[in-house]
């Protein structure tokens, strides 16, 4: 090189570099993370995984056998990875059988009789046999109920029709809006003397499925019979409803509450290089609705935590905090895997530093989400730049329903969350229709990067 | 109101406005725009068209039957929406016949033999009865197949095995990195002396599923059989290759190019209440591959065009300017629609304005894209606000193979385009895959809303 060429070249080199951010991680932590990506969009590993989840533990809903299965089968691909450490940890669950497939139909004297896709609520108590059969009252609103004499309701059945509202550009809104009615409308129908409750599918879209979940009953109230009927079906039982008034509803489920049963928080951990004590959560829950294969709710975000260990391995990143990968055990009845999880965490006296849960489908990422301070966010937006080539948005947010119980005893604990596209979740959430054939590798894996990516800037950096 | 709460309420009001861009659209437009969201997002009637044209017309190439079919289908919906003009522009258009289902084999003298799926490439000539049996040359790019010597191809099957590349994150890139092998792979293959060619799908999966297309022969070379195998039985010669280089391969394909026969663009339109002349195209190519639905290619892009005219008539939103939805015939074959559309506007004296294509899937739309000059791209920039809520970019892009020949007689012609989410597309692109039950109702209807909201915009403002 001759001598003006290299003066030329320190001199443009200099002027490319005033260009970088004083305080950028350009290029290690960019090229690291790169490679995450690169190494997540080219393996099948998770993906295969995801499909054996879902397609040998269909139906695993706490309690039961597919459960138990789930808890083995994640064990071993855990321990299949060499990680530094593989546990089951106890919880004691509750168990609950859907029984016999439920029968529901509409009895019209007007139009004739038809049967409607139907499923229990979880949790809920069984008609037994012969089945139940009344006149209905149609609310869509909790005050459209109360305002009504006792009189219209007591011996009815209440059925609950407060469509999802489509017009929400975020769906998980419209959920937040509508789900009163499964997980409390039946106690609120009973409170008033109806004696069944038949809830419109928490789905965006109008079709035959139903769709479950779990109903909670009040002590104080008598449990009456629930279930929920595909959002179609509602719109014939409200249709027939506005011109015959006497029609009447059946229905017949057998499902029956069990005892507490033993059960399984599964975790994997890499150990931390200069602070093992100090704890990297990530996780999803690996209990499903026993009508569904649970694959974006949550095998998908189970799997993806995996994911995340296998990342930093495969790219030899050796974190200073440990990162734990974590399949909470019922999420979807009563939280009991995240709370033992909280509370064993504290009685062991583990530092508990971050907590990242992903338990929003396994779509395409649109952000990576932080819960911190002005200054911790602050920082953190400062990582936006690695995350641009991903198209990753940095917002605040995060948390959920398993790592929550952690800030009881971590009050200074750090949320994060991943947010993916949403419009596709809620037509198979808590449906049959929730199945391994809807979850594309590659959007699941950018995911597992855009986590794997975050904890390794946090794990390096700290906020 | 007291007179001290009015000031202070005229005070915050100014400081407020003080905020807006002097010359923002809102909020007029702003809820047009979120009136045509609405509608899209509730309305059924586009996806239950695309089931219609998914279902009953599958495998609508140009010149088959089920072609006719498509035409006559998306003709009678937009008869049935009392558009202001719905006609057929006849078309002449190359036929071919795929004939029997294709065989192919590898034959090993070390590993045994193993049936493959696979498919002949579109417009490719057959092997004809009893099929073709040769040993195998792999190449993965074209520079390696011109150094070899010709005594090294020249009765032989030319093995074309560059996979699209997994870690772009892009995966249209994929797709034009790797496509020349389909498009010119036999041509070239034909030149050296090979007497048949066998692909590496176009798929950005491993997986079972082989994928068709187009391939161009050149008129100087003499055509040779070409097929496309899956990417995972791609995998499976290549690792055969390696250790028996003397095994063989087999293919039987019957397939045949017929002459030309008369097809149709269908055309659907709005009149425009200022300016008639003065049209804006928004379309897709009606056309198929003949072994899919062509849900995502493109009956999708078609029908969202149909539903910009319903979303315009469903909001009273009267177009100055006339907007007109084409589903274009034969895009994948030698884009006669697109042609025969630009040269008879030309003839006609139409004033073609502005055009937009969508012809990328119907998946969740990440932005609108214009091509423009500065002076354009700035003004178009101001609309961004408008296109927020919906999580919409706005980047420069737009034009495709339909709407390009407009470019010759319109050589101000804006070009726009609709940019989905891609993650899922190739691993259905000219396959079986492409089917109804891959495309989500809100994903479509937001990119329907989107194209609409553009047109909008340009129809009013003008770029």
């Amino acid at each position: 090189m001759k001598k003006m060429n290299l003066f030329r070249f320190v001199a443009v080199a200099m002027c490319l570099l005033s260009f970088i951010p004083a305080r950028s991680q350009q290029p290690e932590e960019a090229t690291v993370i790169r490679n995450i990506f690169n190494e997540a969009l080219t393996s099948y590993e998770a993906y295969h995984n995801l499909e054996k989840l879902c397609k040998t533990t269909a139906g695993r809903i706490c309690g039961r056998p597919e459960a138990a299965e789930a808890v083995e089968l994640t064990r071993q691909i855990m321990i299949g990875m060499h990680l530094d450490s593989v546990w089951l940890q106890p919880v004691m669950v509750k168990s609950w059988d859907r029984g016999e497939k439920e029968i529901a139909r509409i009895v019209s004297g007007k139009f004739g009789t038809v049967a409607v896709p139907s499923c229990a609520l979880g949790w809920a108590i069984g008609t037994g046999d012969p089945g139940l059969s009344a006149r209905v009252v149609e609310v869509k609103s909790l005050q459209e109920l109360k305002a009504k004499p006792r009189s219209e309701i007591e011996g009815r059945i209440v059925f609950f029709n407060q469509p999802m509202k489509q017009t929400n550009l975020g769906t998980f809104t419209s959920y937040g809006e509508a789900v009163w009615q499964r997980t409390s409308g039946p106690a609120e129908a009973g409170k008033l003397g109806a004696i069944g409750c038949v809830i419109r599918s928490m789905s965006i879209e109008i079709d035959d499925f139903p769709h479950t979940g779990i109903t909670h009953y009040e002590d104080a109230v008598k449990p009456i019979p629930a279930i929920a009927i595909s959002t179609k079906a509602a719109e014939i039982l409200s249709s027939w409803l506005a011109v015959d008034k006497d029609l009447n509803f059946y229905f017949r489920t057998t499902c029956l509450a069990g005892p507490d049963v033993p059960s399984f928080n599964v975790i994997g951990e890499l150990r931390g290089s200069e602070s093992p004590n100090e704890i990297i959560t990530v996780g999803g829950h690996l209990d499903a609705w026993d009508i569904a294969q649970g694959a974006h709710d949550d095998g998908g975000g189970c799997i993806q935590s995996i994911e995340v260990l296998r990342l930093f391995q495969k790219n030899g990143i050796r974190p200073k905090h440990t990162v734990r990968a974590v399949m909470f055990m019922d999420e979807e009845v009563a939280q009991r895997g995240g709370q033992q999880y909280a509370s064993e965490a504290s009685a062991k006296k583990e530092k508990q530093i971050a907590a990242l849960e992903s338990d929003r489908g396994v779509f395409q990422p649109k952000a990576m989400a932080v819960t911190g301070n002005a200054e911790q966010m602050k920082k953190y937006a400062t990582w936006q730049p690695l995350f641009d080539p991903y198209d990753i948005k940095l917002i605040s947010g995060g948390g959920g329903a398993d790592v929550g119980p952690l800030k009881k005893f971590y009050p200074d604990i750090l949320f994060m969350g991943i947010i993916p596209e949403d419009q596709r979740y809620f037509k198979l959430h808590h449906a049959t229709t929730d199945t391994f054939d809807q979850v594309d590798r590659r959007e699941m894996q950018m995911g597992a990067a855009g986590m794997a990516t975050l904890i390794y800037l946090y794990d390096k950096f700290g906020l």
